[in-house]
């Protein structure tokens, strides 16, 4: 009945699915989005699994970038030439179907699709999507993203490379004046795009008009040369995502035609006149898209970290409890369940976090397409802040996973190392994590202004907490008898202290000295309060989808997950929550003991949770992970692809060391 | 001056270096152990920059991994035959020239040296030590260690592969009865060494005697081929250190002579007869060695990713503050001094504790040598405990520092990545820290039943603030009148607190389970109460070497940073200090502001502290991190290596994407 239990599993990992208290497969229905959402991914694993050409021939681990590369461009071209799967009108099923092929690469059309198309789409006028949308979308060009330069990141406004104006000749001429405005990291961009969708300063009739997106032919399409007045390369190595070639570029007075600034919204007239938007802030939804996406991957990194973890404690076997007996299941250690636990809890809540900022952003998508760009402050800031406080968090309980799998967490066969390669580069890309949380105080500073001016009842849904009514204490009591209410009532008092307090510390400063300095001298607590405006999000919305959602039958196991979550949350902030009495000792104690209560209630169902979060063996790429828990003869087979084993005396040792100890001998 | 500010620097590290308020070259001497100590080092530095063979061609980044293992391998035979530098009567140097040479490595010789030599020296007779000694130090063989299987990590009583001694033959049979046994992980085992000391459990006349140490030899000394009854190989590619060939090890039924096991301790005599070890515990002292020297290793990690951040961050430039003036450099954001400055703090505070271990190990092995092991238990204790809370966060502190240098610091061309990979293997090798923490706790244990028990004045030194009289509430009164000794109080009464309330918790639950499972269900809060004797012990130690050994003119900018070290550390555990009261919230107040007002003193000094630290640039291996602050182009020039640059059209496009292109073109 349970599709996990097969004969010749490791037996205690087939005890531990035995154990369970709920149905796995209603667990994954739910899990990840309804009945027809699983069936589809079951469709799509079976369609992966059963076409070699769309998968890796050895383990990734074995190779080189080289050999990296070629295998992801040859399976991106397969990939895309199954067009059932490949089916751009159906970005769910495609997004899954490239995630089982691709695994954690970026392949070399990644940028093309998540960004060269879009934003041709989004900022292009109609004869602009109409020339390149149509060559981009049938792959007869590849085209990449480049706006961050060596010296600029984030800051757009500071960008240094020019598009400057020749209304004689109609053109842009593109320059990087100096080795700082040099365009780099854009994935695709060093070996493999011919074309650039490339963010410049523009300067026309002699002012600067900021930065605009321009698109650029790069190479030649026949011979894939670098065009003239364009120097371009890899940037070398990086800690993870090694089969993208992220590149650099310069220009040097390189000439485009005028038609090629992307014009929908700016434009620049023959005679070099400017042309100001109308709306400057349409261009977000394209960053809210990208990031509510982001928000759902890098929760399902944390739910793949904590399936190995798990998986693997219910089969390794160390140590003692009681002498004499067997070793234990390291799953059965206290400290190893406060190691994972929390991860499995975590991976949940940041999914149906993500979940529900797509429906967000599908509502608000639909509006902007009316034109009504109210709802947009509010989700840019919710998006801006889950990418923030998830990727983070998603990245210290991957290694929290990892160090629990002690030695062999080290191995690449463990997939961790991977896993936090990628987990790490998401702290950085699309917007840096303390820039976004800034972002997402300004919008807490104006509603909290709204508050002052007495404006209160006009407070987006989101922000509602900030103007309620201030309650002196915690009224909890027993954890038996904290009620979800309670729970989010008191994570609600310190996120709005918190709030309160940064405003108030801003405020006070600007007295003193000038309004940037003080919102420098308050950043540190500003950025505390968006986590925490952020994590009561959280932790409310893991509420309401399982106390509103989920099926009765799994409602239990999701109960204590979500209880789980915040008790962890609350205790591990417990002098937040104890500041000024609102909380004292006795009541932290219950939270602790609640949250002691919530891993022992946990641990029979762990692996099925787990189970149920239904990561396919492709997507998981961990030796430690396997469905079937034999990790052992897994891993001696695994070394086997090692190169060092193919030879059995290999050439450093003939050539150095060997020699070393022979001449040694010699002289005894 | 200031040997730091050289001509062509980028003019923002040099304005920062000729504001600091210190002479950074006595910092320097101060910090790495003396003025004798920083010219050894200066030597040993110029011998290195002046010798090509010694360093690498070309970065390490871009090298496969055999190439890294062909360079290593080169390096460290170069390294050797300079016996002017590679002299083991002094250690002090000699490690000092290894690091330059093999950087974050872990070279063909180097468990030959940290482990083989050492515990032949400690656990073979004198004949033993005559016989493999002689050999081992003239490099006529190579050895490794292995004792870690598939299966088994720190818990030595549980390995499975066998010795059975046979008295018909006088041999010792060893076997690897199952796939778990296998011996994983010992470095330089899969294809370099011909020698291995192997832990084995002993059986001879049919008893089972526990695990204990072999000499085996297990490739030919001459062909460098696998012997007969053995397989080898490597276990396949790790999340880093990848020049070093771990491996694992198959015993089929391989009879070793009587006299390879090393029986200073224990004996099996020829008839088989059994001779129990007169001290059990005088096996410790190895392991105390190599944990004394890690964390002190470890910290100097924490010192290369602080000096790298720190330095980059001086001549960043992003954002205003002031609008309209030119961008800032990112070191003046408060929230980058946040995710620096506590690194600085505490590569400090590891270094200077690393330093004590040291000086304690020689004073306890000097005891040893005379049968002495009082103190034994004690500095057992503290460096598993430093190992572990050192190790963890120091990888911490990397990860922060690393994130502060944005994308950048996701590239090879950073350190970062490297130096992750090397400081997340450190939280797992040499004991597991949850495994280390937990051994603290037993003799915290201990010294609480000596307490209960009227012998509260016979605890050792570093427990004697178990025994001390309970305050009920802090003094602090404001941060600038808080002294060292308040400082100290307060963190012993939270160390005292949690150290009782574990052992509480334990005595509770032994009420109503069994030893061990109370044991169990208390190890988070032992886990807890470890760490907080830990911190407490740096925390002191860290002011008494600036109030009693630094020098008059370092000691304003040290003492800025001790304190620095200590408001963090309270003010991120807020809760535990005011619970029950024993801190209100107005006192957590002053800590932050006290918190605060050690940034701002930081910020002038903070390039030359990290310049006083004395990391080599060959050491450094940072892009980010230069000397000269000249990083755009030198981030350009080492992409150059990127073997993805060597042609313009690589094959995968020809391969892969160009026809597709080509084909999808004709179509149109």
């Amino acid at each position: 009945m349970n599709p996990y239990i097969q004969t010749n599993d490791n037996p205690d990992i087939t005890k531990e699915r035995k154990n369970a208290s709920f149905d796995v497969e209603k667990f994954s229905e739910f899990y990840v989005g309804g009945k027809r959402v699983l069936a589809v991914r079951r469709e799509v694993e079976k369609y992966v699994e059963d076409r070699k050409e769309l998968r890796d021939p050895i383990p990734s681990a074995f190779m080189s970038r080289e050999e990296l590369i070629d295998n992801s461009m040859r399976k991106m071209v397969e990939m895309v030439s199954h067009e059932d799967m490949f089916d751009i009108t159906n970005i769910e099923k495609l997004s899954y179907y490239a995630s089982l092929v691709h695994v954690r690469e970026v392949h070399a059309l990644s940028l093309h699709y998540l960004m060269f198309v879009p934003v041709i789409q989004s900022q292009g006028t109609s004869e602009q999507i109409e020339k390149w949308m149509t060559l981009g979308l049938a792959r007869a060009i590849s085209g990449t993203y480049a706006q961050t330069e060596l010296g600029h990141g984030t800051n757009l406004s500071k960008l240094e490379t020019t598009a400057t104006y020749d209304s004689k000749t109609q053109e842009f001429i593109l320059n990087t004046p100096k080795i700082s405005a040099a365009k780099w990291w854009p994935g695709s961009l060093g070996k493999f795009s011919n074309h650039a969708v490339v963010v410049a300063i523009l300067y026309t009739n002699g002012e600067c008009k900021g930065p605009h997106p321009f698109v650029v032919q790069i190479r030649d399409t026949e011979t894939h040369k670098v065009l003239p007045n364009i120097k371009l390369g890899d940037i070398g190595p990086k800690m993870g995502i090694n089969a993208s070639d992220n590149g650099y570029m310069i220009f040097n007075n390189l000439r485009i035609p005028r038609e090629n600034m992307l014009m929908k919204h700016s434009k620049v007239l023959p005679d070099g006149k400017y042309i100001k938007p109308p709306h400057s802030k349409l261009a977000y939804g394209g960053m809210v898209f990208v990031r509510s996406m982001m928000v759902r991957d890098i929760a399902n990194h944390l739910a793949i970290a904590a399936t190995i973890a798990t998986r693997y404690s219910s089969v390794r076997r160390q140590g003692e409890i009681t002498p004499g007996k067997p070793e234990v299941q390291i799953l059965d250690y206290q400290t190893q369940q406060l190691r994972i636990f929390p991860s499995i809890a975590r991976a949940i809540a940041f999914r149906f976090a993500g979940q529900e900022l797509r429906n967000i952003f599908k509502k608000v998508s639909k509006q902007l397409t009316q034109g009504n760009a109210e709802l947009l402050p509010e989700i840019h800031a919710l998006s801006s802040g889950l990418k923030a406080v998830v990727t983070f968090e998603v990245q210290q309980g991957i290694e929290q996973c990892r160090l629990s799998c002690g030695g062999h967490g080290y191995s690449m066969a463990s997939a961790f190392p991977e896993l936090l390669g990628f987990s790490c580069a998401s702290c950085t890309y699309e917007g840096d994590n303390i820039v976004l949380l800034l972002q997402v105080a300004k919008f807490l500073i104006k509603s909290v202004e709204k508050i002052r001016s007495g404006q209160g009842s006009d407070l987006a849904e989101i922000c509602e907490y900030l103007n309620r009514k201030e309650a002196r204490n915690s009224t909890l009591n027993d954890f038996k008898t904290y009620t979800n209410y309670d729970i989010v009532s008191d994570i609600e008092f310190v996120a709005r202290r918190q709030v309160f307090r940064a405003f108030n510390k801003f405020e006070e400063a600007k007295k003193t000295m000038s309004k940037e300095h003080a919102w420098n001298s308050s950043a540190i607590e500003f950025c505390k309060a968006s986590r925490w405006h952020v994590k009561l999000y959280i932790v409310r919305n893991f509420f309401k989808k399982v106390d509103q959602d989920a099926p009765q039958e799994i409602r239990p196991v999701l109960k204590n997950l979500a209880r789980l979550y915040a008790f962890d949350l609350i205790a591990s902030a417990a002098g937040n929550f104890m500041e000024n009495g609102y909380m004292h000792f006795e009541q932290i104690q219950q939270i602790k003991n609640g949250f002691y209560e919530c891993l022992s209630i946990l641990r029979p169902d762990a692996v099925s949770v787990v189970d149920g979060f239904a990561i396919n063996e492709i997507e998981l790429r961990s030796v430690l992970g396997r469905r079937d828990g034999n990790v052992y003869p897994a891993l001696l087979e695994w070394a086997q692809n090692s190169s060092l084993n193919k030879k059995e005396v290999l050439a450093p040792f003939e050539k150095h060391i060997g020699p070393m100890m022979k001449k040694a001998r010699s002289m005894l």
